[in-house]
């Protein structure tokens, strides 16, 4: 199957052994930080870890074990192996099930080290995390983005080349919905525009449509809703989702009709402080070193206190990961990294502008995958 | 807007004053069972207690603290407290924001008292639960299907008069499905016309829809794949999804052309054990008893080997939840609970059978939400 837009082939699948490799390194990851071993639940990182993800997320437990000392093991619920055996990671991992009325606890603590120290995928259920404590009270957990902050930050060529193919469907859904009407419909229609333009560009999953028209545009987190959009409003669309199981995320505030002296101004501070950001980036440079330089553009412009969010946050499997651009996070940047830069300015109750790209950082300095342009485009 | 359908008016929607009744409910209840209150991240419990349910559940704390002696407190991340703020349970609440950079376990920490114990929603975040343990290293969690596994399992007539209509609606997508051409056409193709008709009869989103051909319906979770059904295939159709914020769940087992005896014999069986389950219901009855009293059929047809999974599961904002219909499970029925009644066979590499209803206990016995007969549907 081709993409339907551009008669790209997909990427190769990752095979079995693309998968024993990550799951080895995880569990070598793991120990040279002092760990046990690693405990992922169903989620980005088991996903990533051994291709599998169930259909959902459950009370049922799901849990892979790696140990450097021991091979991989899946448990699932025993009505769910089949699906499990046929995951493409699956020949690299021991897999085995448990039947409904025997406790999962019991099962999943013959795995583990009564007295280890683990790294648990973040978003493992709690209920899981609390009856993996009862069965091993010795046991201790660290949450793995906390934990091995590194274990899926830099990504290798092949990952690259999805996210570089995801940033460029967005581009292009981006371009297509200049094209469409804003002034008189609601932002719920355009996000459906959003929607169907990320889908019919090769994503399997749309994650996000933000569509924040006039004062909405001053919620950074507000979605879409039944705000009809005016002549003369600005309008944040923040966009994305997953193609070929990588992520895409890409913000440009637009304008209907033409802008304000103000608009302008607000939307060219936003400007130079993504590009400001952007330029910081290089090898060895702290994360939170990429967000100090961004915010100070806007903080000597005068809207210090109206750029309220970090600058950004990493993306791969997911469209929120390590690293995240936040003071405070020292983590030196690292080729292969690959993140958001996303200054914004929010003017409550009337507008908002954000500006966003995904950058790669390179030997060299920082790589834009997403390309369309910076300024701020006015729409009918 | 009115239901596509019907013209049925929706229901008026849950209030202020709904919303603050669940929460003093709620933290009398913990109190109750000894706990200092409940810890609630976003997930069904959030969206039945306060009506706010974030557009993502992220690495960013969003936390309700119910406690009997205060205050119900939300502390959300302060780019999303607009949108907190517009939830339809948001006058009953307090709400705090926490800013990027700041530590949000220390602010959640600032909520509880240092020697409590909480029931935690059992879908919180590992991360997060990991984070107030480190911040108060005194308190202790429990699950809350565990801790409180009535707190949402006993119906109220609102939202029984929601789980009928998604019940009636899924009666109704299953009914037109019935029509539909299966020989020839792939299970992903019947699973997307049941998605579009549950979406045409009023559901507002789709969780699930197996559809299992021939040996693929031995696999109980099996979802729906590439295999090309074929003249003389059985098929298991399972699926629902959310009407009106509540949940349906049904299954059928419909064959393709004439069933051999065998099969007929096999649909019996479940059919039976289906119906013994259903009668088993009354108040006071423990819910393993029903799954007992379903499997003892099947058991003594034979296939007891076959029957590879518990007998059913509660449903309400959620289609997995207590009560559950499971060997062990000594909670009593009440009347209000509502749950579904689903035994299956499941002869590997041939095919699979499982017939489901959603059941609520009243004070006179069982009463279904799906109404579509039992008999084996022949489809062409």
């Amino acid at each position: 199957m081709s993409d339907t837009d551009t008669g790209t082939p997909p990427p190769a699948p990752f095979t079995r052994d693309d998968y024993a490799a990550r799951m080895a390194r995880a569990a070598r990851t793991a120990a040279e930080a002092g760990l046990a071993g690693l405990v992922v639940m169903p989620g980005p990182d088991l996903a990533w870890l051994t291709g599998y993800l169930p259909t959902a997320t459950t009370e049922r437990l799901t849990l892979l074990v790696l140990d450097p000392d021991r091979e991989p093991t899946l448990l699932v619920p025993a009505l769910e192996q089949g699906d499990a055996a046929a995951a493409p990671g699956a020949g690299a991992v021991a897999i085995g099930g448990w039947k409904d009325g025997q406790d999962p606890y019991a099962a999943a603590a013959a795995l583990l080290r009564p007295e280890g120290r683990y790294g648990i995928s973040d978003s493992s259920w709690a209920q899981h995390l609390l009856g993996l404590q009862r069965a091993l009270p010795g046991t201790a957990y660290a949450a793995l983005s906390e934990a091995l902050p590194m274990l899926r930050a830099v990504k290798d060529a092949t990952e690259l080349e999805r996210l570089a193919a995801a940033g460029a469907a967005a581009d292009a859904a981006y371009e297509d919905v200049l094209r469409v009407r804003f002034a008189g419909r609601r932002e719920s229609e355009i996000a459906a525009d959003l929607a169907a333009l990320l889908l019919e560009h090769g994503h399997s999953q749309v994650d996000f449509t933000v569509v924040g028209s006039g004062p909405n545009g001053a919620n950074p987190h507000h979605e879409a809703g039944e705000r009809v959009i005016r002549d003369g409003d600005m309008v944040v669309l923040d966009f994305g989702g997953l193609k070929h199981g990588y992520g895409s995320d890409t913000t440009r505030t637009v304008h209907v009709g033409e802008p304000t002296a103000e608009e302008r101004r607000v939307h060219d501070v936003v400007r130079e402080a993504q590009q400001a950001g952007f330029e910081a980036v290089r090898p060895g440079v702290a994360c939170q070193q990429v967000d100090r330089v961004a915010r100070s553009v806007i903080d000597q412009a005068g809207y210090g206190e109206y750029f309220i969010h970090r600058t950004g946050h990493g993306i791969g499997v997911t469209t929120h990961e390590p690293p995240y651009l936040v003071e405070g996070e020292e983590l030196p940047l690292v080729p292969g990294m690959c993140f958001s830069i996303e200054p914004g300015i929010y003017l409550p109750g009337r507008f908002g502008v954000r500006i966003e790209d995904i950058v790669v950082c390179t030997e060299d300095g920082g790589r834009r995958l997403n390309g369309t342009p910076h300024g701020m485009a006015v729409v009918a």
